[in-house]
């Protein structure tokens, strides 16, 4: 139901195959496919994204719709749920998003980081030339990035955060930054920390969801496989 | 492990694709890479195939070949198994192969066909207007396919089939390798016809197959996982 040039049009597969010596494996190409085989499984009605995956999310919409037109009203179509933080970039590249992928490893700021990896990692941040913090993303992207963050960790308004920054240079703001996304992901660590000592609920967890997400998937595929005809 | 390219060179890619009005299906992109997993799934070290399917044996040998190179001698390269007969030309058009698919229902001989259709296929086969029978695929495809076809089905050699048609005209001829397909295939049409009335005989002969596959296939499977990793 997809043509090829419906994936090799979309955003990530050129920005990804663009970066790369070599061109982009199938794999890649395909995983979109996959995404939203993922999602119409459990035939979904709100699907969780960055903005990044907005143009995915559209792929599995459209996807649902061509199966309903060829073989009849079936899978609801998904919409997107986008938090207010939409989009994280990159610590060393404010252009790109933040991703944990990234080869470059001060980009990416992990929950599992220590507090003085998170430290470091802020402290190294590209900015610009100008001390002052205000919130442009479209000329001082690295700046606002750190806006945004601050922003998303405290939960404050945009506005309030740049208010509270007044008097202080980017180079001390970038710590007050790395000091709440340390705070904000405090207790998330600590919690991680314990869960990984317990193997054997972890286990437990994964068998329980998996076999929920059986009972939910089986029926779905069941019944798709009776519309296309394989049953 | 495959690129892009490497699938959208294929021949039977593009073939397909440039007499489409619209772009190529991504699932007929990656057939060849599914065709591919059928064949080492089970260590196969030979492949019985025609003509047109070499490039994509070729392709599994390429793929079997990196695996091996990334995680340790594991698959062997499986070899392809040509039959004399390489390739059968569609009745209707000798420059493309025979093709259960083809839409024009005269194109393709069908082992279950009627004798009286199989004789209305050869008569409205395609040759030319040189009434002589010779073996010239280059210049004469389609006298060449009902050549070839012959010698397929009476086990005959190509020129023994051409001296044995001297003197009587193509459209004769065309009547001549029609009973020979008729003789070749009876047999085998009545044995399909027995079958088809034994229901649950194919039921048992699926489910036998079925098993056998699994056991070969899925420590096969088991060991590919460990060894990328997945396990």
């Amino acid at each position: 139901m997809v043509r090829l040039p419906r994936l090799q049009h979309l955003h990530q597969w050129k920005a990804k195959t663009a970066k790369q010596k070599h061109d982009g494996t199938v794999g890649l190409l395909t995983y979109p496919v996959l995404q939203a085989a993922d999602v119409l499984l459990y035939k979904s009605t709100h699907v969780p994204v960055g903005e990044d995956q907005a143009q995915h999310l559209e792929l599995v919409q459209d996807l649902a719709r061509g199966f309903n037109k060829k073989y009849g009203a079936f899978f609801p179509l998904p919409a997107p749920l986008l938090t207010s933080m939409k989009k994280v970039k990159s610590l060393r590249d404010p252009s790109a998003k933040m991703s944990k992928s990234d080869p470059d490893k001060l980009a990416t700021v992990r929950i599992t980081d220590s507090p003085e990896e998170i430290v470091q990692k802020f402290r190294k941040a590209v900015t610009d030339f100008t001390s002052e913090v205000t919130y442009e993303p479209a000329s001082r992207a690295g700046v606002a990035n750190m806006v945004a963050i601050h922003s998303a960790v405290t939960g404050l308004p945009v506005a309030e955060v740049v208010r509270r920054s007044a008097g202080i240079d980017t180079a001390r703001y970038k710590l007050v930054v790395a000091d709440a996304v340390i705070e904000k992901f405090a207790p998330i660590k600590s919690e991680i920390e314990k869960l990984k000592l317990d193997r054997e609920h972890l286990e437990k967890v994964l068998q329980v969801g998996s076999a929920k997400a059986k009972d939910i998937a089986y029926p779905v595929c069941q019944e798709v496989k009776k519309l296309v005809g394989f049953l």
